[in-house]
């Protein structure tokens, strides 16, 4: 590690956010946390990080301030905000937006930041819940190249592919093309794992088969398994993918560029969502799919009337 | 290796035969080949495999007998045809097919070759060309357990992921497994890489971010610097696949089975063949969402009349 030791901002400490920070914490850096639910921030505060009651107030006086919060408006409220990091008064040379965002709103971020004389870039990543433990998030950077080699040590302490791909916005729009992946692959892996079940194969046999060759994805090999075993925490919200689509069928409309896969997909996660589960991990597309079917539970009370 | 040296018999060199009867003779073994275009085994005799003018010859005196070809009408005519193997007069042991092919096939082939004490194997593999080249095949294996031991030693020169799945039957099952998960993957392939286009990005550096992390499939890593490259030369043709898929949707249908994401990779893939690429490899999948979007080559003469 070649990093000078560094006073950092973090904002949002949620499963991805909690992990990353203590990556950083870890190899020797000085935290600064802000985050919507005090408690989430907690096991970090225990190991000495300091607690800021806004983004600003945790900027203030810091190298670098970076976030990892929920939504687009979480973002645009935490930098650009009346308590966003752009307010501090001694404010950081680096804003480092790793939320999956608007590349609109990272090109605006950028430029209300120049205009202040501070760089911005948007690093979102890739890798999910295991991704962000292991520090093997793949990180897609948007923004000045001089900005990105002088956050490149402190991305490299959270991810180990950190690709600088452009201008400010081509971090989101390549977690966008990240998303469109994913969401089409899900698909994919759901649909297999129910003709699975229906032809009597035994799930994890076939995972252990279609998971090394021309099939293979990081999904099947490691979302499938969960599906197997019923497991459907959240290693990445239904709610924030849904979001992510929106953003990415938003900006391909934009384009005028048709992406039926895309399209698909949203409407399933909808479905998942309608069924009331949105806090489950992305994972739960299995159980829209099985409903669809009529495979889902069995009913737990079966009508004794006549 | 230890595998005996054996007598073994190989019908069908395409792309994927000629590459996987090879790596047999190079261990060593003694092929007898059959192929529908004989031009196609050339590189096979020009080495000492002997030619036979039908799978039953290829197969008389054999130890064991592959077949890998195109469609179930050609697996059906290879092994159940009055020129078959299983009409040899000294039939072999087992008898494998390697062919993508329906599932109830595999088990009308099985059941025959039971009534004349002999073995059948359905053993379909993943992999592509590249895995074929490589001996990295994943190999999915159905039928009784005592001819899968027995074939193990010849399979694993072909591949290296070789799984027996259960009853005759299975492996063509899991092979429609790993289809469907190709199908929607591919979807995604294609539409991350015309959002990557719209949006401006280097699409080389863009499967060097997304490659790595969640997002990360075989599809992306091997057929997206393919697409990219507009190299549409096949690996695994058009019209295989959407024979594959054909046979997966039936068999869905069959088991009352709504696959979504898998009915719109058919229609894609029709429309892929529909515009004359049925010969291109899977990746030209691309060129039917490129048709769509009017983002394929311009027109070579605009109307300059009026």
């Amino acid at each position: 590690m070649t990093a000078e030791l560094q006073k950092i901002a973090f904002i949002g400490t949620g499963v991805m956010g909690l992990s990353m920070a203590g990556h950083l914490m870890a190899a020797g850096h000085r935290l600064t946390i802000h985050t919507r639910t005090k408690a989430r921030a907690e096991p970090l505060l225990a190991q000495g990080a300091l607690w800021a009651k806004s983004p600003r107030d945790a900027a203030d006086g810091a190298d670098l301030a970076i976030s990892m919060v929920g939504f687009p408006e979480d973002v645009e409220a935490t930098h650009l905000g009346s308590a966003g990091t752009l307010q501090a008064s001694r404010p950081p040379s680096v804003i480092i937006d790793m939320t999956t965002s608007r590349p609109s709103l990272a090109i605006r971020i950028a430029d209300v930041a120049i205009a202040k004389n501070i760089q911005s870039l948007d690093a979102p990543v890739s890798g999910g819940d295991i991704g962000a433990r292991n520090a093997t998030l793949s990180i897609m950077v948007g923004g000045e190249r001089a900005a990105f080699e002088e956050a490149l040590p402190i991305l490299s302490i959270m991810g180990k592919n950190v690709v600088h791909q452009g201008a400010a916005g081509t971090g989101q729009h390549t977690k966008m093309v990240n998303q469109i992946l994913i969401a089409s692959t899900m698909i994919g892996v759901c649909e297999g794992l129910l003709y699975a079940r229906k032809a009597g194969l035994d799930p994890l046999k076939v995972i252990q088969s279609v998971g090394a060759g021309a099939a293979g994805s990081w999904s099947i090999n490691n979302l499938g398994p969960r599906m197997v075993n019923r497991d459907f925490n959240p290693g990445f919200y239904v709610e924030h993918f849904i979001k992510d689509l929106g953003i990415a069928l938003d900006e391909a409309s934009r384009a005028t560029l048709a992406l039926p896969g895309l399209e698909l997909a949203r409407q399933l996660y909808e479905a998942v969502r309608a069924q009331g589960h949105g806090r489950l991990g992305t994972q739960a597309l299995l159980l829209a799919l099985e409903k669809i079917n009529g495979m889902d539970a069995p009913l737990e009370t079966a009508s004794r009337n006549d």
